[in-house]
């Protein structure tokens, strides 16, 4: 047996013989918090732009559902604008081990294979653990060199995963999922230097779209290298250094013994703002919920970082939301004066609310000697040091909350409960509690179509 | 100015400025080259495959024309199956230095951009011109790295064309122009390891359509790395090992002087067989030109070639078209049964015909010292050494002719003449000689718009 006989075995056979309520529950979670951020991409002007091109026909009728708006057309159009929609915010989540967002360029590939073979949302998620899985285990062995050499793993390994997902959704035969595989390694591309651009979000669109597109193709009959990860010149040979097939063949028994989407499992980003901030966030939230703090009980707020995060966050009294997302004042004082920073916590309007300014004045940041330059850990990895929150109370009492791992990473995992706040939060902009709960309550429902279950993301009173 | 800056004036102000008529014709004989292919691909299975995918909806009017069929669709599926369809028979035109196929994955493009912006024939072949600078200039700088790794030249340096020559028509502005190219970088792909396989062929279309939306995103105020020829993680860096940018800034000045287009030129195929039977084809015509030979004056043919030919071509008895193309005994058969060989020579009815068998046991092919495994300079290029044709005639004669080059090489030139009878061939299939000589004749009204010479291609009466 070929590697890549191997492999296409993986992801068709053994991997879903193994899929357990463990992992369809963490898939769950992944699916809500890209939904969600899916939320917060309605009608920006990167998606209208794609929507003109590729949806301008508004009367077409195609066979899947773009989210939120509702809009139907061709599989591989929508799979490329939800992809885009997912990340545009930079919300959604990240892996480390795959050096990229897992959900991103996997999910619309599901969401979309799923349509089209009119699969419940159990399939659906089965498939979205397989895809999950492919993603981030060619994410341990392609890399460093991969990354380093500028491809971006959300859109290169993220095509690998929606081959994986959508070929399992279409029930491709063993030899139709080899040539996908074929297929899609002459349109896996996207490189980093995109970063900071609208394309850096599409890369989620792309990946999906033309991981979709392989699968649908080799359904027909097309046909690509059916061993494309054997011999030279392999997909590994083509975009690592220092590849040797034998990285994928000795990597294969371990695919899902446990699924990377358990442990070591995805993190997630509860509030839309920079990473760094995340810490403080989790700070303050913790100091609010165990003394029962209110934003009138504060009188000065002293916050102990790492010496990159005043070099970093350099926007200590930011006038528009873009600079409040990578202010650490801004985000520590949104905390108190919101109930937790939400999107509506950083339009530019939100920035100017006199009640934040005011606050913002009393807050301190300082470099404590052990979070300083001079220290070799502190200097290697800046922003994974704690951040000490110390509030100081109108009453004299001083309370300290320190957060060594901000709340969504695996090891500091955000509850499902947490998720759904986030959920709310980013469908609240356009949907009433209601439909919220609708749409909660079918993703618990295994044997729902998946294809009834977008219905119910159509946002029906614009915002 | 930055490297990429001075690319796009390249592409948008300097190349333009200086195209002449000369060019023009070149650019010409490459459209009418490309045509040809395209028509050999017909209903043929892939192309079948790619238009259920991809315009299923019959009755769905778009924007750009599908040669042949005529059908309409959306400019990047058209462009994606007209690309596939061109390079199908691998019957297209190459260019050594681009180390591909330069008119796959750039006509399509300027076709579909020529529609969109409903431009003229000279419009058309002003852009072709551009694009074509492009990826054979790319392809002397990226190249041997690029190649050696994998990459398929006529993908990756044909994206490149597609966005130079789309952008040139949908009349970019500067910046759009360098977005558009960052847009491509995370577009840009095609894996050598998918030759032999439909997914060859659709690399040109690949390029053509990724190339094509990624100037119409630009256009539309989507935006890319402004900057991917410069700094870190270039294109190049990406693409190409050793590459450094300087490679290109340097290469720059030297663009359109003279343009690749016109020297060295590419390289068509006369005849739809392999390539070293093409030497022999090209001796065997010739001595009937020059003596006015018939088939019944011929007793025995004697070929002189180099040691590997008869380890290449086996199929010295075949049985069926797709042996007779890698036959030298077939192809030099049918160049004296046949007018010369063309389309219905290769089917698997023609390779059964009494006159072509009886002749082929009179054919002898022999590896002269001279041309033996024993010279390095044979043994490094086996299928660039010349091909002697001996003819024996039945009055006693031996006539002979020596084939250094063979004809459509840039040393070797196809006459307009020559290609024009490749287009008749093509066309012929499935139209008349009214619509052939309609065809011909538009192209050589500049000022036609080429959204009505796409009209004139479309099959009537379907074969």
């Amino acid at each position: 047996m070929t590697i890549t006989q191997e492999l296409v075995r993986q992801c068709l056979e053994v991997l879903p013989s193994k899929i357990t309520s463990l992992e369809l529950d963490a898939a769950k979670n992944c699916m809500i918090d890209s939904i969600a951020c899916a939320y917060t991409a309605y009608q920006e002007k990167p998606i209208e732009i794609l929507k003109s091109l590729y949806l301008h026909d508004a009367t077409h009728q195609g066979e899947c559902t773009l989210i939120g708006y509702g809009q139907s057309g061709r599989a591989a159009d929508i799979a490329l604008i939800n992809g885009t929609m997912i990340s545009l915010q930079l919300f959604d989540d990240n892996q480390a081990e795959m050096r990229g967002h897992p959900s991103g360029p996997l999910l619309p590939a599901v969401l979309a294979a799923a349509e089209i073979a009119n699969a419940s949302i159990e399939e659906a998620l089965k498939a979205f653990v397989i895809g999950y899985e492919v993603e981030c285990r060619f994410g341990t062995i392609l890399n460093p060199t991969h990354y380093e050499n500028g491809w971006h793993a959300t859109c290169t390994q993220g095509s690998l995963a929606a081959v994986a997902a959508a070929g399992y959704l279409l029930k491709l035969t063993p030899e139709q999922m080899a040539y996908a595989f074929g297929i899609n390694a002459s349109q896996a591309s996207g490189v980093r230097r995109n970063f900071g651009t609208m394309t850096m979000s599409m890369h989620s669109g792309i990946a999906a779209s033309n991981g979709l597109k392989a699968a649908q193709l080799a359904k027909l009959g097309f046909t690509g290298d059916p061993e494309i990860f054997d011999g030279k010149m392999s997909f590994g040979d083509v975009f690592a250094k220092d590849w040797n097939n034998d990285l994928l063949k000795d990597n294969l028994p371990e695919w899902g013994a446990p699924f990377f989407i358990v442990k070591p499992g995805p993190t997630f980003k509860l509030y839309p703002c920079g990473r760094p901030p995340l810490f403080a966030v989790d700070g303050v939230l913790l100091l609010k919920e165990k003394f029962g703090v209110q934003l009138a009980d504060v009188k000065k707020i002293v916050a102990e970082v790492s010496f990159l995060y005043p070099r970093t966050l350099i926007h200590t009294r930011p006038v528009n939301g873009l600079q409040a997302k990578a202010s650490l004042e801004y985000c520590i004082a949104t905390s108190l004066v919101d109930e937790r920073p939400v999107l509506n916590s950083f339009t530019d309007e939100a920035v100017t609310r006199p009640a934040v300014k005011e606050l913002i004045e009393r807050i301190e940041v300082v470099v404590p000697p052990h979070l300083s330059e001079d220290i070799p850990a502190v200097r290697k990895a800046p922003f994974d040091q704690p951040v000490t929150i110390h509030m100081h109370l109108q009453d004299g009492r001083v309370i300290t909350e320190t957060v060594p791992i901000h709340k969504g990473s695996p090891k500091n995992p955000a509850s499902s409960v947490e998720l759904q706040n986030k959920f709310k939060d980013c469908l609240g902009l356009y949907c009433d509690e209601r439909q919220i709960e609708e749409v909660l309550a079918g993703m618990d429902q295994p044997a729902m179509k998946l294809r009834d279950w977008m219905k119910l993301l159509q946002i029906k009173n614009k915002g």
